[in-house]
């Protein structure tokens, strides 16, 4: 049994080189919920569907996110109503797209989880309805919510940092909130008990990873299995593949390198996976207190993907 | 000033002869929400919608109802969530089709109420957006809800009983839940005391005005302006044009004919327009005590919409 703990677009792309290895019903993903945002009256899960969607195979593979030909009326539409809204509402804002095929995917949860479904309960129906063979876990089925301090502007939420923003802000500070009282979805404790290797997938380790780890117990439990817990960098020669891993990691004080990786991990895993870019490094790593292991670790293709998967596998203990 | 109490398809085309022959701003139409809904977690309103779209000629001319040039990927891709969830549930229900466009309508009503708008507030938000110069304004900003009591099978809601159930079933009773407690939406009063002309517009009696006459003080302010509050009635030659108000009124126990529509109107209206089908009739809607007013009543093009319209508001007093 293998347990990966994932944020979006690089965890993904890691479980579809890991489904490729493994047979699917022997892995569990527990997903970051951290990034989950009510728009326009639906709830959006963006981690767990990004990874539903990639291994789903229908993942739009320009943007890493959405669906495969995907149309966009609903958000053409909107746009209509974005000059009519009140100045302090976000009511009709279209910065966070929604393709029209997507948007059934939140309608469905929406409806559930007002009848009282829980998060975990949804997800195993959506990724039933998409013919998943492995396993998908919310880290938790309450509400946790990544917020982000900017000088000068107080908080924002995830989406408002990452997308309408860009993440091209400084940031002062990093919280989830909700998290103290969070409890782990059903499943996510014993994934982790029960599993012959946890892999954290190469997510951002501040705002992907991290919310994981901040759900009361998992910390704990990884801390307990240090030894079959290993990690793979999202950085790569000192910048993050994707999104804003570098630059938040420097803003918070991090080396933005798989030194500053390894240091944020070192506590819950005994290896760390970084790149043949990264080689010079080793040692370094190693001094933080991690065995390193050198991979391709860029997922341009499924064949590397899948072979990271099984150098990460085969990496623990 | 003009105000026209309204349904749905109905009123829409009524609404779209009168303001061929009156300028918009003399006009308010209040409009019946028995019908509104909560499906996937979007608030849908398909009377104010279908007045709406049928004003800013964008309504589909096929169905009544809807966007013309409407998409439905959304709804076919919660298909495959139906088959997915709980057999209690109705997500993923697709029976009430939702186009993209449509959706977005829903999307920004949906978000602007969670922010703690009313229905009215972004009613005229909404129709601003869509350059609708008339006033629309729903009955209430409180919940009503149109409810269907069926032999053998209890209550139904009204997009149960109208939409998936096609208002093939024998109806025992109707009633409007929430209704002694709702107050008239900001305006209504207002507009019912100082329109030179109110008229019915010809929708369902029953479960079309019926919602609007429900709301506490509505009536009174009918009953005591009756001389200036002319109907036009939906029914004609004993058929309704469209949807069940013949099989309604004879399952509630009114006769399915001009003389049935009087008879529910005869306290708040002095004058009834019927079709010149219907023209045989007259003495007998006189002796329910209503003027009766012959015209043609089928608003096959705009010139007829525009000529009932005419007749209706120079037919009170």
């Amino acid at each position: 049994m293998i347990t990966v703990l994932a944020g979006g677009v690089g965890a993904a792309r890691f479980l579809s080189g890991l489904v490729q290895v493994r047979p699917q019903p022997e892995i569990t993903a527990i997903v970051n919920t951290g990034d989950d945002v009510v728009m326009h009256g639906l709830r959006i899960s963006p981690d767990l569907d990004t990874v539903m969607y990639t291994l789903a195979g229908a993942i739009n593979p320009e943007t890493g996110w959405g669906l495969v030909g995907e149309t966009w009326q609903a958000m053409g539409a909107l746009d209509r109503y974005a000059d009519v809204r009140p100045l302090a509402s976000a009511a009709g804002a279209t910065w966070f797209r929604l393709g029209d095929k997507d948007l059934a995917t939140h309608m469905y949860r929406t409806h559930r989880m007002a009848e009282g479904a829980s998060l975990s309960e949804v997800t195993a129906e959506i990724t039933g309805a998409w013919g998943l063979g492995l396993r998908l876990v919310p880290m938790t089925d309450d509400q946790v919510e990544t917020r982000f301090t900017v000088d000068g502007e107080g908080e924002l939420g995830f989406q408002e940092y990452f997308v309408a923003r860009r993440h091209d802000v400084a940031v002062a500070a990093v919280r989830f909130a909700g998290a103290e009282s969070a409890r782990p979805a059903p499943g996510v404790l014993d994934a982790l008990r029960s599993a012959d290797t946890i892999v954290i997938a190469p997510s951002n380790p501040l705002i992907s990873i991290g919310p994981i780890l901040a759900v009361p117990g998992i910390r704990d439990e990884l801390i307990a299995r240090r030894d079959r817990v290993v990690a793979v960098s999202p950085i790569v020669a000192g910048a993050a593949l994707k999104g804003p891993a570098d630059r938040l990691m420097a803003d918070l004080g991090f080396e933005s390198s798989v030194v500053g990786v390894a240091r944020i991990y070192a506590d819950v895993a005994s290896a760390l996976v970084v790149d043949v870019a990264d080689s010079g490094l080793v040692d370094a790593v190693q001094g933080v207190g991690m065995r390193c292991v050198v991979a391709e670790t860029v997922m341009s293709t499924p064949a590397i993907a899948a072979a990271l998967a099984e150098t990460a596998i085969t990496s623990a203990g």
